[in-house]
């Protein structure tokens, strides 16, 4: 396995077995591997042998560094973009006074630090995590409300192909309902063997890599990803469609509808798992409540009539029966299963024993799922209801079965809801899958910090930018979306299942034969409707998936590339070093040079290794240039003060002034042509590590800051200008002396 | 005088006298006052009996600090945000790859260098500054555009308040001009005088607080000020309104043509005075010449008449005929002598003997101001044209004389050019205006710095914004924008006449009584304009111009407050310091605290004053942390690392590998409750503060710097998170020690 050596080297997993569950709050501070620890204490050796002993540092030490409990309670306040928050959100404002100096908290930050409390809740504490755990009877709802909530458009999406052939196209539709019901039953039963084998979370991602490769694995993360992005897109527009449906003047606010409940979403996930999941379980019952009402009526209805359907509309015939209708109206009604693999991913949020209750609640899941799906399309067939425009096709049937009474209302509200909401399937998985990516070196780390209410909060927010991009992009239609949808889905459910076929014929434990059967055959009927949903609807939309999923690939290789080649410079190189003489009175003497070959490089791991040259960048001899020089002189290291001049006359004067003051340390002064601070000083800088490019060059900036921020714009910028300027060049340290006017 | 003091203690100008003349490249850095001069050498010879002698820190340094001439010519190139540029704008691309190290240059940056250079021109040294002065016959164009172009829209300005109340009011156009004639001939004759006495540049500013007071002084800036904004704004509404009573279908295009116009003169005065003169200086020859060719035809048409005025049309009467009435159309007429102190103003952009050429400048300048005024008043009456709808008078004028051949062309297009190109004379003005206030610390001392074409570029963006401002609020409508524009400029003249008088008053030299005269008669007239624009056309918009003058002063005088109290905190307090005992190999020992009144203060002037502590941000033992610790220790003060422990199980982690490395420094690990790492930080280097207030303590923070931006979003951005919630912080002082990743 090609990165199991990247892993164990980093050692993010102290017992050496890599856990699939997703990485906790520690992730982000990687441990060390065996052979960097064997370096850390070469390199410690060789620390102790050239500086003081540790006592005479601690003995040193001015202050007693172990401040109590910390922070103590009294003083913990909101800072700015912090998350050091009250526990108690609405207390009384935390003692500022008190504390003597100020935290950069200005009024406005505090009050959006308490809204935000008040939206999202107080922080919670990192041994929460454990709690933060879901009942069968909540995961249920929470986790299943992505796939239940697809047969309000998988059916309809069949139906919209099929009709497009009249009703010789209808009369395919329980054949191709058959062979999607088949498929339901196959990948839960393939899903079962994955909560099995991997009891800490089976995401597709985790198996397909674990048992193909990583780029196999990253081509079923790529699908999942873009998969997530469209459950949210599509479930929306599907929601609202709900809603326009019962309520046609809604329809022309359809996409602030949907980008208002794409912000609600944000805001409930990002309060935490828990919350959400309580928020989420009503619709959710409710929905399947309604649609059993619904079939139940329908199907009392048609036993009054003895089962005879009624007679279906006269269809206009745009196409005829094809082998490429059939498989249109196959992989569009296949994405009723969509949402399916939730539980497998998220095995970890069921409270222990986590597999157990997780495969219960798979079998639930797909039981509920298939039964609605097949009594929806029963009752299609039974009462010919034929899709068009304005209505979605389960509003007609609750029409048609209660009127327009309560029961209506109820049935489109639960749907709506239910699909408004099966958007959040995604928001429990999308952030998951990235933090397993970003552990892996696939993603920006920032996607491993768990905020304070322990949620995921950068993948919330990915997310939801993301999802709102494509709805917007959209027009928030449904049947725009679903040609995107299939290819990815399927795409990420193939390489699951082919995973878990290797995974059994690796182990060959007891049953591994069914268990691989069930599995060959998910992958199989997944990698059919994949290689149909590509083929048939390339153009009507597939290949903006198929883009996106090599686009992912593309980004995401690149980022571990950059991550490696960052972990091999950040690498310690011990090598043993020459003891120089004793350091004298006054300014330490230039220390010996190391050879040639290490001077360059910044690869100092030992105070001995480090030649200094402090220059001080001053432009008047005030308190806070003089600060700047002191500061400077009594880091007992050798100090140069550089001064700008903007003529030669400033130049003459600055210099008459340095010999009033007395001369106390060497000065250089460059004459600037053009006017102008930052450019000469920059050059002036490189030039001198061109010189000695062994030396680490110390710039000391003195920098003036004023209490109001509108203040700072009648202050120079030049050090923060020279702060950019100077961050790309190598071996400068750059120290900023603040001077703050009162 | 309330800012002798003030300048002096500064000691801007080192012979004591205050120079009216704007600021020079220097003025960005002012020189000390006798009595910090003083303190100087008291903290000198405070420093020199603690510290090492000067031969022993130059004999300390590892490098020879003079890089030769410098910057070497082959090097020169040009720098993100710098200002250094190559010499020839499309010479060879700078050699880079000499250099040997980067500059913060990508291909991006270095493209638009490139394309500044071609737009604006190389750069400018600053011995240049001497060379660019203007000829008179250059000077008079460039600053009288705005004086004489008044003429296309003065005229038609009175005469608009006039036919309110019909023919009646109409014959009161006669009288109005006269006096406006009186008025410009007096004005002109005291202007005179103020040149004789300010030969560095009089401007109503200069003179008003030189001779009544800071706040008189200002008043007349901010009147100014105003007035050259609404100057760029009225004239371009006008010039575009010649180019529409031409081309009518152009009329809908009139706020885009004249935001294209300001980004124009922008750029062309962003090169620098003389480039920008020498661009303007035909337009106004041609406006001349195309109005005394106009006024010459009409005579001689009418001459052929017996100078018989024809049959104005009937006009509706909505007014009656009332001294509110005329005082309007007088304020109105007034606006034709916008500008005439842009010469004044302007002394020290003439070549030498400045004032004397000025002097004659100004005088041709009244001259043809009076002569094209009473023409255009004359012509009116003659023709018997009425100001209306859609078509400028002077466009009908010109139809009358010439009908539609190209002399209507040419007297159109001149006028179109002339009035778009008099904004220019505010170009000229209002950033040496501004400049001289931020030398007096009256604005933001950006508007002192010179750019690399010797132009206050700061002032002409700042114009440029305000300009396209106004112009876009008011819809590029001249007859909407009068209103406000007859108030500052009145008010600056009457404050700076009113100061020559002070100015005569307490000089009495020769010929002071018949200057004293002339500035007194100037001074009461433009009182009697002022009061009476501000009183007649309050409602009309010259309310916006007062406020603008209140926000004005308001501003001013803050700004000049922070300048103070800056000054004052920056001021150099000498005291006198115990010398401590001989350092030690090692950290050096805490040194004696210093009495408890200077401790919390950032006022060390002396390196033994400064009692260090480092404290090491410290996330990972890999190099970059390793490094930041060695700089650390390499610096013989006191250390502490401080690690943010994101869970108990990452902290005692840190603490194993910190023993293995053998625990050289002393660490101590703080554990985030909330997995939040900055706020931590905060608070415990604040608590580390409030035990120690005497300390200054050192926070290195290792930062980890890629050579692509996008790579910076894969890493933390804590260091610079860390840094911007430490800048508050009293006695903090920040040091970034970049690692570079490959």
């Amino acid at each position: 396995m090609a990165d199991t050596r990247g892993n164990r080297d980093r050692g993010t997993q102290p017992s050496g077995t890599r856990s699939s569950g997703p990485p906790g709050p520690a992730a982000r501070f990687p441990g060390l591997g065996e052979e960097q620890v064997r370096v850390l204490r070469r390199v410690g050796r060789e620390w102790g042998r050239v500086s003081a002993a540790p006592e005479v540092w601690r003995r040193a030490l001015p202050v007693d560094p172990d401040l109590g409990s910390f922070p103590p309670p009294a003083e913990i306040r909101p800072a700015r973009f912090g998350r050091l928050v009250t526990i108690s959100p609405l207390g009384p404002p935390p003692a500022r006074e008190q504390a003597g100096t100020e935290l950069p908290t200005g009024r406005l930050e505090r009050a959006g630090a308490r809204v935000r409390r008040v939206l999202l809740g107080a922080a919670l504490r990192s041994s929460a995590v454990v709690t933060e755990r879901m009942r069968k009877l909540l995961a249920l709802p929470v986790l299943s409300a992505d796939a239940l909530s697809s047969v309000a458009y998988g059916p309809e999406a069949m139906l919209a192909v099929l009709v497009l052939a009249g009703s010789a196209g209808v009369a395919y539709s329980f054949p191709v309902a058959g062979a999607i019901v088949f498929l339901m039953l196959a990948v839960g039963l393939s899903y079962r063997q994955t909560i099995r084998a991997y009891p800490h979370g089976g995401g597709s991602y985790i198996v397909a890599s674990d048992n193909l490769g990583r780029v196999p694995g990253l081509v079923a993360a790529a699908g999942l990803m873009t998969d997530y992005v469209l459950t949210v897109a599509v479930s929306i527009a599907s929601g609202v469609a709900a809603i326009t449906s019962a309520v046609p003047s809604l329809a022309p606010a359809t996409v602030p509808i949907g980008v208002g409940v794409i912000v609600l979403l944000l805001a409930g996930n990002l309060r935490g798992v828990r919350q959400a999941g309580a928020l989420f379980a009503a619709p959710t019952y409710a929905f399947i409540a309604a649609m059993f009402a619904l079939i139940a009526f329908g199907l009392a209805d048609a036993a009054g009539r003895g089962f005879e359907p009624r007679p279906a509309p006269a269809l206009p015939v745009t196409e005829t029966v094809g082998l490429l209708l059939v498989m249109r109206a196959f992989s569009s009604g296949a994405t009723a299963m969509t949402g399916i693999e939730a539980i497998s991913n998220a095995v970890p949020a069921f409270k222990p024993v986590e597999w157990r209750n997780a495969r219960t609640t798979l079998t639930w899941m797909v039981g509920l799922l298939i039964a609605m799906f097949a009594g929806i399309v029963v009752l299609i067939h039974l009462t010919g209801v034929v899709p068009g425009e304005g209505e979605t096709v389960l509003s007609r049937l609750a029409h048609l079965g209660f009127g327009s009474g309560w029961m209506y209302v109820f049935v489109q509200a639960a749907t709506a809801a239910v699909l408004l909401l099966a958007a959040n399937t995604a928001y429990n998985d999308f952030p998951r899958v990235l933090s397993l990516l970003a552990r892996d070196d696939y993603a920006p780390r920032v996607f491993m910090r768990l905020g304070d209410r322990l949620a995921y909060s950068n993948g919330i927010v990915l997310l939801s930018l993301a999802a709102a991009l494509v709805f917007v992009a959209f027009d928030g239609l449904t049947a725009s979306l679903i040609p995107l949808y299939a290819v990815g889905v399927f795409l990420a459910f193939t390489l699951s299942q082919a995973g878990m076929v290797v995974h059994w014929w690796r182990l060959r434990d007891r049953h591994w034969r069914k268990s691989l059967l069930f599995n060959a055959t998910g992958a199989v009927l997944s990698a059919v409707v994949f290689i149909t949903a590509g083929v048939s609807k390339f153009a009507a939309g597939a290949w903006v998936a198929i883009v996106a999923v090599a686009l992912f690939l593309l980004v995401t290789l690149g980022i571990r590339r950059h991550y490696e080649a960052a972990r091999t410079a950040l690498r310690l190189r011990p090598h043993t070093i020459e003891v120089p003489a004793h350091a004298a009175r006054g300014p330490a003497p230039a220390r010996p040079e190391r050879g040639a070959a290490g001077g360059e490089r910044e690869d100092e791991e030992n105070p001995q290794e480090v030649r200094h040259l402090s220059v001080v960048a001053i432009a008047a001899l005030d308190l806070a240039g003089m600060r700047a020089l002191a500061y400077a002189a009594s880091l007992q290291q050798p100090v140069l003060a550089l001064h700008i001049g903007l003529t030669d006359e400033e130049a003459a004067r600055f210099r008459h002034y340095w010999n009033l003051w007395g001369d106390h340390l060497p000065l250089e002064i460059v004459v600037s042509p053009y006017r102008a601070t930052v450019a000469p000083l920059v050059h002036y800088i490189e030039a001198l590590h061109r010189q000695s490019p062994d030396l680490t060059l110390t710039v000391i900036l003195p920098e003036i800051v004023t209490r109001h921020r509108r203040h700072q714009l009648l202050h120079s910028r030049t050090a923060t200008r020279l702060r950019r300027a100077l961050r790309p060049l190598p071996k400068i340290v750059i120290t900023t002396v603040p001077f703050h006017l009162p």
